[in-house]
């Protein structure tokens, strides 16, 4: 058995996420569809973290397994010719076959855009704002989410995971004009944590929640005293480092 | 009468252009479906440039002539809250009533946006292409395009312009890692013509047509010398100035 790691763009408007659902185009189905035509034999594919409806990724990770002889190059260039628009294979590399996506994966990045003037060109990819932002608030609640926590109250609560604990190592809002950014990099994420955090923050930026109760938030470990979830278009998978 | 002028964003991916057609989808109607609702009249609506088919604007100038005594603010709000995802008013300023967006414009700035590596998320708004390009030959082309020359060479046949003349004060490419981007400015263009160009300096780049022969493809006044139109996707009119 051969390993293949694949990274992958793709624009999640048109989704319903990565990962296959019972209705609906999903990432992961589409990859899968064309890997079953250019290998001949059924394959798994493995995600390196699930993406929700909506999110997009420049730097989606995915792992699969193969008897077939094929070479990287033109595995790359066979997907990529039988892949719709929407979702593009920036590379192909072989692995040990041993390489698992999700589990090796030491870090993942992503980034969250916020736009505060009208935007037609950008819409699919940012939240648009009409709120007034004081980014130095934002910008000290983004410090305070840097470093080991239980991020309990920022994960959805249907999803039932037991581990909420992550290590995030960045966490940072990057301006320009009107244009916010944040980025943040952690060993792990749990679900919907990046949306909640870049809600509460907002929230905080617009004055609705003192950045004084932000500790308080974190340790209640109750989804309820966070803010609502910013919007799938904004977010975006940047990276998975291994 | 009292003159208003609109800075107008879209993504013309869904358009046929600017300016109304028999049939499909015109930025220019959207917008006077628009102010017909806001003002109660019929206005008039003149864009600074007529831009085809699937071709973007982050900076397309409109100017009007109104009775109603709104103000720019209330204008710019209301208009936004009736147009569609993919038009959005930037700037709405009060001008005098004479202001005409095309005859009044001294300078017209376009971007051309070209991807050596394969994209999802910038699929809508650049030429993916798979050549190998030097980019060496095609700045020392864009270089040639500068200044006063007849671009007759460089119009869609079709036009019947009389006058082909026009001075280039900006003709660059910008280049970081594998995204190329030309920016033209000049005093006015002709139909069809930074495609033209751009489909021409590709052709430069790629090695299908010597450098040298570029003087002699401005100077035949003869489309059929010049490249292919570079597609629309690639093209965005990003500022007018008066």
């Amino acid at each position: 058995m051969r390993g293949f790691k694949l990274v992958i763009e793709y624009d999640g408007t048109d989704f319903v996420g990565w990962q296959s659902q019972l209705n609906g185009r999903a990432v992961q189905d589409e990859i899968l569809k064309a890997l079953r035509k250019i290998l001949n034999e059924e394959v798994t594919l493995v995600g390196a973290g699930r993406t929700d409806s909506g999110v997009h990724a420049r730097g989606q990770v995915a792992g699969i397994r193969t008897m077939s002889a094929i070479t990287p190059g033109k595995l790359h260039a066979a997907l990529n010719g039988l892949l719709p628009e929407d979702v593009r294979i920036i590379s192909v590399e072989e692995v040990p076959a041993s390489f698992h996506a999700r589990f090796d994966a030491t870090q993942r990045r992503y980034s969250y855009k916020i736009l505060l003037s009208p935007g037609a060109l950008d819409r699919r990819t940012s939240w648009q704002l009409k709120y007034t932002l004081d980014v130095e608030l934002m910008r000290r609640a983004a410090t305070q989410i840097s470093g080991k926590h239980d991020f309990s109250a920022f994960c959805k609560r249907e999803a039932e995971v037991e581990n909420h604990m992550c290590t995030v190592m960045l966490s940072r809002w990057d301006v320009t004009n009107e244009r916010l950014v944040y980025h943040i990099a952690a060993d792990r994420f749990i679900h919907g944590m990046v949306r909640a955090l870049v809600g509460t923050m907002v929230d905080i930026g617009r004055g609705y929640t003192p950045i004084e109760k932000l500790e308080e938030i974190i340790a209640s470990r109750d989804r309820s005293a966070a803010g609502t979830a910013a919007p799938a278009r904004g977010l975006c998978l940047e990276e998975v480092l291994y």
